[in-house]
């Protein structure tokens, strides 16, 4: 064969050209790996609900979720023990009554017993909504997507039930694969964007507390379809909220001996923690304090294991203070205070209840007044209930929590007064009780 | 002349004496100066009154002493500038009827000022005791010592002023020369001795708070001649305080509209500082942030132009924490909580006093029943007034705080529905009033 000047140009062509692939081939092989990122032992479909998946690649964030399920101890006012309100404490069946947290009111367990627990629990009929099951599975952002909200939460509870299996998991707060701290849950979503808010604008640090108001905030269900709600367009501390559901004129119940229109609150720790509380303006974040950092040999993860601080103090707050015992003695101290404050507020409603109660029984009793007063339980309790109701014995905020126990308590005696007035007597009033 | 063997030895021995005693002195004299300790440039007299005499020895302090008689500057709250309470808050003219601070009740000035304003003082008259010296001048641990402090209290104010020419100065908390910080107040002495403690064992840190409690308590005058004295035998917090004065049946003056025989609460910022606060359980002394440390080139000294940390966040807060502007919102932030729960407490017991006072002329009236009203609204005040008369607007203890205005609230509306069911009648009270 006989090399033409054009083939031998050919040739050197594809020669350079093969070289050059070779050569690139060559280095980029030997780069170095990236060492951030997430290296996936299996993919993760999105919104996984089952958290074992999550758990092939993440062992010990899941190792220790799955402590949740029985490492649930008590504290002096709260933890995860399932221990009964209503008889730790028996003026709650005064305050609930007529009302489900009268029947049953248990403290809660740990995350993983969300789903046992929501389906044990006596408040639980056949009318109830699907939208119960909000806080209680990882199925939800999956159905929240497939479904729509407001179709899960119109949906009747025990009819919802055979398309939920797991519980709280992974895929409540964290993207699949990407693993980064998401809202899934709806409700959050749009009442962030009532208050012009995208959290897909937040940092990091500020996700770590977002993501907890997927659960721990007021709610309401709202319409007949029972659509999830938070109250926050006013603002998300309690005289916003107060406002909101008083311009909505929207009531829970009604109190069978007040007959006034009730709001019961329900676990706004993050209301609460956010109302400029000392640890919040710090920058600190739930997590922070819930899922402390913890090693396992070079690697730091957060613990999953989410309960109380004063259980695993020396890490959850010795990663800030460097004196542990004083910092859980203050805690105690606070705690106290306003537990006491807490039982002076539980009083003065109750007495207003039995006033109000007494009023109304009075035949010539004054209407315009009556509803005064019922209108001044209403807003104690509802103030009461957000300490009371909230999962920390004050300490998220300890000032605030005092400041809102006072007017709670100053409420419902004006509320108690109110009764008397409206009776035109005090005669339906004891002179012993208070 | 022949030396004989005996005079030989003895010279030889005085003359061994005499070089090693030069020899020591040699040595003595040039050993290095102790490098603590005070070297006085002049000697003070014991119980010095004249502040400008320590002075020579200790320049810095009383350069910054002298700041207080002109530096008087006001915070949102207090501060040091002599303005109205009774024009800021006219509701004290209600709660202080019939007793001299309804007269005229400023907001005190530096130190230096003490003498000259409690001459000024319109609530003085020619029956006020000697004890009103009680902390106002640095003459007064001479005349305790000289007089007596039974003698010194019941010398009536107008004839002890002749020997009381200084304000509060250095005499008052330190003992001459040795400069330690010592208790002077007799009163204190023996109000800590009923408690089984002896300042001598306290430590200088300890010190550092105890003498400010040389004036800043609450106290009260016992017996005809007026004996200064603290009401701490129960214990140093409001509701043993309470309890002390309840048992002993004091009052300071009888209330014109209520009838209830009241407590003045003075400055008790010692018992609420002590009363477990955040700051004092940290083992912070008042003198911390209220004298902080400054520097003079390379010496440091406690700066004596005491007056709130406020105005100089950035030495007093930041010798602890690194975010001052964080801590001075926080400070912020407490004290409108504070305020505005002080607020619902005044217009509580000014409710009160209007129901007593309309019960009183009820001709019916139960006096049983307007009796427990009357003592109801004795504990409310006394409660209010130890936060109100206290100056820090709560931040000395901010949960302590809060915790004392919830009760006062709650007793107050006790007090006026008790007026209510000894009246027989709510007609009393006017509908629209709280």
């Amino acid at each position: 064969m006989k090399l033409t000047g054009t083939t031998l140009v050919l040739t050197g062509i594809i020669v350079i050209l093969a070289v050059a692939l070779i050569g690139t081939l060559i280095f980029v092989s030997n780069q170095p790996k990236p060492d951030r990122g997430i290296e996936p032992i299996v993919q993760i479909e999105e919104m996984e609900p089952d958290s074992s998946k999550w758990g092939v690649n993440f062992p010990n964030q899941y190792s220790t979720l799955q402590k949740t399920e029985s490492n649930n101890t008590r504290t002096t006012f709260g933890g995860s023990e399932k221990f009964s309100k209503l008889e730790q404490d028996p003026r709650l069946l005064d305050l609930f009554a007529g009302y489900g947290f009268s029947l049953e009111y248990n403290e809660d367990r740990g995350h993983l017993n969300s789903l046992t627990d929501v389906r044990a629990i006596k408040r639980v009929n056949e009318k109830t909504p699907g939208t119960c099951y909000s806080c209680k599975s990882s199925d939800n952002p999956r159905l929240w997507t497939e479904m729509g909200m407001a179709e899960f939460d119109k949906t009747l509870f025990k009819d919802l039930g055979k398309d939920i299996n797991e519980p709280i998991g992974c895929a409540n707060c964290h993207e699949a694969n990407t693993m980064r701290l998401i809202v899934t849950n709806p409700a959050l979503e749009e009442a962030l964007k009532a208050q012009g808010k995208d959290w897909r604008t937040f940092t990091r640090q500020e996700m770590r507390t977002v993501v907890c108001a997927n659960c721990h905030v007021e709610y309401y269900f709202a319409g007949d379809g029972k659509y999830l709600t938070y109250p926050w367009a006013d603002g998300t501390d309690i005289d916003s909220i107060a406002k909101y559901y008083a311009e909505l004129g929207f009531n829970d119940w009604e109190h069978p001996q007040s007959g006034a229109a009730m709001i019961k609150m329900q676990h706004p720790e993050y209301e609460l923690f956010t109302a400029d509380s000392t640890h919040y303006k710090a920058g600190v974040a739930c997590a922070d304090c819930h899922m402390p950092y913890t090693r396992d040999g070079s690697a730091k993860f957060s613990t999953h294991d989410v309960h109380s601080p004063l259980l695993n103090a020396e890490t959850a707050c010795g990663a800030c203070h460097t004196d542990v015992g004083y910092v859980t003695s203050r805690v105690a101290t606070i705690q106290q205070q306003v537990r006491g404050t807490m039982d002076s507020s539980e009083d003065a409603i109750i007495a207003a209840i039995k006033a109000i109660e007494a009023a109304a029984a009075t035949p010539e009793v004054n209407a315009d007044l009556l509803a005064e007063a019922r209108d001044m339980h209403r807003e104690a309790q509802l103030r009461w209930d957000f300490i009371a109701a909230e999962n920390s014995m004050g300490f998220h905020n300890p000032e605030e929590a005092l400041r809102i126990l006072a007017a709670a308590t100053d409420l419902a005696r004006q509320a108690q007064l109110k009764a008397v007035q409206a009776a035109g007597t005090p005669t339906i009033i004891q002179t012993s009780s208070q």
